[in-house]
């Protein structure tokens, strides 16, 4: 089986993007060539990514917009629910809660944790905060699927370890603590670094010659 | 000048987080591969991303972490500090407000914009919440160089007309609202989608043998 980097992932998602744009557009086919357009990528990029999974176009014809939506909803898997848990319940925790993206998309938030006795009980959206305590069970209980890390970096890996324990057994986190993670192996870790995005406007500033 | 793409800057902005990480252990050189593998890339790419801004390393010797570290921060541009302003006081907002690193990276709020009644006037961390529709006078006082977008999806595209006009003249936007926005030439806007990233996660669950 071929190892698939993050960076045709993510690609992947951008290509789901523009199919769905072109779908409520009522296009039904799109060229290799367009799709690159829209993501500012290469033709030969797009061929690449979407070759990791199947043949999806024919030469010439290029991809029909439903089935290549669809067939990349099922590699990205969101074309089912996941069950989402959200650690802390501070700003970003609770701006994610309330992130109808998520919700959307299929990424549904079951559960929300926290260990200040100020926020335990209270209501953020739908949902009453729990109190961190009772984490291994209730985890568990609700068949979590996803971790979304929100505490503070000095509390990150502390979580992370009640997590990925075999009973526990979170295999996927999202981590918005600006700290580097540490998993067993068969688990994975995407970070949300916003100070990394900041950086590519100081960038382009700085280098106005040098943008794309 | 070679246009260079933000895949690039991304992983400058990589590099500078692994050499700051190796000053803090007092390494004093490090080699591409080194950088590769702490990136998850290869020797090449490093070196390849380095060379497009001029001969840092010596070809047996590695790289001077200090040094390099020093040049990464110039080119990025986060060897000084930027004036930033938060549109939007919501969720997002305040937790960027709070958010400590962009402070020790240089990146410094100093301006919170809402049209909410019952937000201006209120404090969020060290600053008050001003009216919106002072914005252009108050962006041009404070001299903001980087604004941030942390308002309603419908409401996103007539602060980024606001902010971009000549008087106003804002060249930087980092945008958390899920919808993509039209900038004159000139205008450099980032998309900071949380959705991405789970999305990563979803594929990874999906597709476990893929999983680099």
């Amino acid at each position: 089986m071929p190892k698939i980097s993050y960076a045709t992932v993510r690609r992947l998602s951008r290509y789901y993007r523009s199919l769905d744009l072109a779908e409520r557009r009522h296009i039904s086919t799109v060229s290799s060539e367009e799709l690159a357009r829209q993501n500012h990528l290469t033709a030969a990029q797009v061929r690449k990514d979407l070759s990791f999974f199947g043949a999806f176009g024919r030469r010439g014809l290029g991809y029909n917009v439903s089935d290549l939506k669809r067939n990349i909803s099922r590699i990205l898997g969101i074309d089912r629910t996941w069950n989402v848990a959200v650690i802390g319940a501070g700003n970003i925790g609770r701006a994610l809660i309330n992130f109808e993206q998520f919700k959307i998309q299929g990424f549904l938030i079951r559960l929300v944790l926290d260990n200040d006795s100020m926020k335990i009980g209270k209501k953020v959206g739908d949902l009453v905060v729990k109190d961190m305590k009772g984490l291994p069970e209730v985890v568990k209980k609700i068949d979590i699927d996803i971790a979304i890390i929100c505490v503070p970096s000095n509390a990150a890996q502390k979580v992370v370890d009640m997590l990925v324990v075999k009973e526990v057994g979170i295999k996927a986190i999202l981590n918005f603590a600006p700290v580097s993670l540490s998993v067993p192996k068969g688990v994975t870790v995407r970070n949300e670094n916003m100070a990394i995005e900041i950086e590519a406007l100081s960038f382009a500033l700085t280098n106005p010659d040098y943008v794309r």
